[in-house]
């Protein structure tokens, strides 16, 4: 399986995808998630209280894609992602399920999950994927920044702190030093959305 | 050019590659560089005092190496890297230049330049490039922490400024907790080499 998960773009360490899953009535989600890949295992871990820790708890299902567009981080973070966004996959029961049109691969994952407590922890087993582009893509610090920023941006809508809120903030030299238009775009629709 | 560039990895914004160049006596050099694509130009901004500074100032010459080991970044921001990492393509005029053996794509560059003060701003023109390899490369949270780490890392060595070691330290949890072997041990090694 750790070949494939390579190729995928799931290496060792916590991998920040975009999960989609599907809800008891059908209407697709996204939102980033950190993947982990240690001693050979795919996990997530969830919290409760979110879109998708309640879909993987219904269906057992979650898409893992590799999306390097920093508006859709920002998006699937803050708000719900329009339609357009998804296209739907057939599963290996033949059901349709959504992965995000734009990604450069999705895999499909089967989630043996736990989910008791307060946070859905979930070994991962691939199901099917599909590699739709491979790119050079830059290491652009104002790109890692709106990684981070976002993290933050979670964060400060869950326990409402200014501390979140000037530390979104402190990234604002280096998204205009180093930033390209959709780095931009990205962080200015962070204090649209929070 | 813009769409060659694309290619290539080198999109707008400033894009951190590593940067190779030969010594007037023939002996490569390697440097992490931003290298900052704007308004259709590609420029570099290097500073006086550096091996790259002089090389570029005489031959004219530089190659932007696409490369996602954390660990080349440490060292070669930090030491001299070793002989082996290079491996010597022939430019236009038939003469050998130093490109990183291992990276994902290369792109040899004219630089017209201008080092009267103590900043070399240079103008690059595309050459000749190959691209060796397209991955799907994750988003990881630690990776790009180590590459924060390497800025702060070349100023402490410039200023010798503990708040930029305790900046530095600051990363020590995102990357023991979101990285990969790689990561620990590019991490790891700034400390060695500062």
């Amino acid at each position: 399986m750790n070949k494939e998960l390579d190729r995928y773009g799931l290496w060792e360490g916590i991998n920040e995808v975009i999960v989609t899953t599907l809800s008891a009535l059908g209407k697709p989600n996204a939102a980033p998630i950190g993947m982990i890949r240690r001693d050979g295992k795919l996990m997530v871990r969830v919290y409760k209280g979110s879109q998708t820790y309640t879909n993987i708890g219904d269906t057992g299902l979650l898409a893992a894609n590799m999306v390097y567009d920093p508006v859709l981080f920002v998006r699937s973070a803050l708000s719900d992602v329009a339609e357009e966004v998804f296209a739907f996959i057939k599963t290996d029961t033949g059901e349709d399920f959504p992965v995000i049109t734009d990604c450069s691969a999705w895999m499909l994952l089967r989630a043996e999950h736990n989910n008791g407590s307060n946070v859905l922890v979930a070994e991962l087993h691939p199901i099917i994927g599909n590699i739709n582009h491979q790119t050079i893509r830059p290491i652009n610090r104002a790109f890692n920044a709106v990684i981070e920023a976002v993290v933050l941006a979670t964060r400060y809508k869950v326990f409402v702190n200014d501390k979140y809120l000037s530390q979104i903030k402190s990234y604002s030299s280096i998204i205009s030093k180093c930033g390209g238009s959709t780095e931009k775009e990205a962080y200015d629709l962070i204090f649209k959305l929070i």
